[in-house]
């Protein structure tokens, strides 16, 4: 267990490829893109889907490791893990009879260097 | 213009409060709410609505300052702001005439350490 996750190195590049929405107004075309990605999020089967994807051991987990823990059908979890996939925010990739998923780190660290606050005003 | 807004005060506090969604399955209440605040991200107009307050001079912006800005009119303005108010992401005053929004910032300290990667596995 790692308790320095507020200093990640993905998240310090990505604060050089985005400003953070605090900073200056954000564009219509990012805003647009950044809003799909926020969709994704914006259910809760799917936020738990991605936490235990990213969580599982290895950062991976096949398709059978993710039905359990819901009272949902496997369609559905089909159905929100495309999402998430559609979304840009994982990956996924057939072996044999599973499908495996893992996240997209930059993707995670785009919309967490987005919503970071300002360090503390000029002092 | 500060360049580390990757060492965020706020976003450290936050990551205390709340696992990042890297490190362990997020819980299906912390799941629920969080899955509220991302939705009401998930808008274009709303997103850029909270960039604009946000960087705003002074941190906080009156509605006059918000319609300008975008296709939409003022009661969709209006609807936006309220949405994101719902969601604890922005505060609002009335003063006079009109309304003045802010935004939360450790609510978005929050998203965001939700979403920051964990620092490069165990070396």
């Amino acid at each position: 267990m790692s308790n320095h996750a507020a200093l990640p190195v993905l998240g310090q590049d990505a604060t050089e490829c985005c400003a953070p929405v605090v900073r200056e107004p954000l564009g219509e075309e990012a805003a647009a893109e950044l809003a799909r990605m926020f969709k994704a999020l914006s259910d809760p089967v799917r936020l738990r889907l991605l936490s235990l994807i990213a969580s599982h051991e290895g950062g991976e987990a096949c398709v059978c490791d993710l039905t359990g823990p819901f009272d949902v059908s496997q369609p559905t979890i089909s159905h929100h893990l495309k999402v998430l996939r559609e979304a840009g925010l994982v990956g996924s990739e057939r072996r044999g009879t599973w499908v495996y998923y893992w996240v997209l780190p930059a993707a995670l660290a785009r919309l967490s260097a987005l919503l970071a606050p300002p360090a503390a005003s000029p002092a």
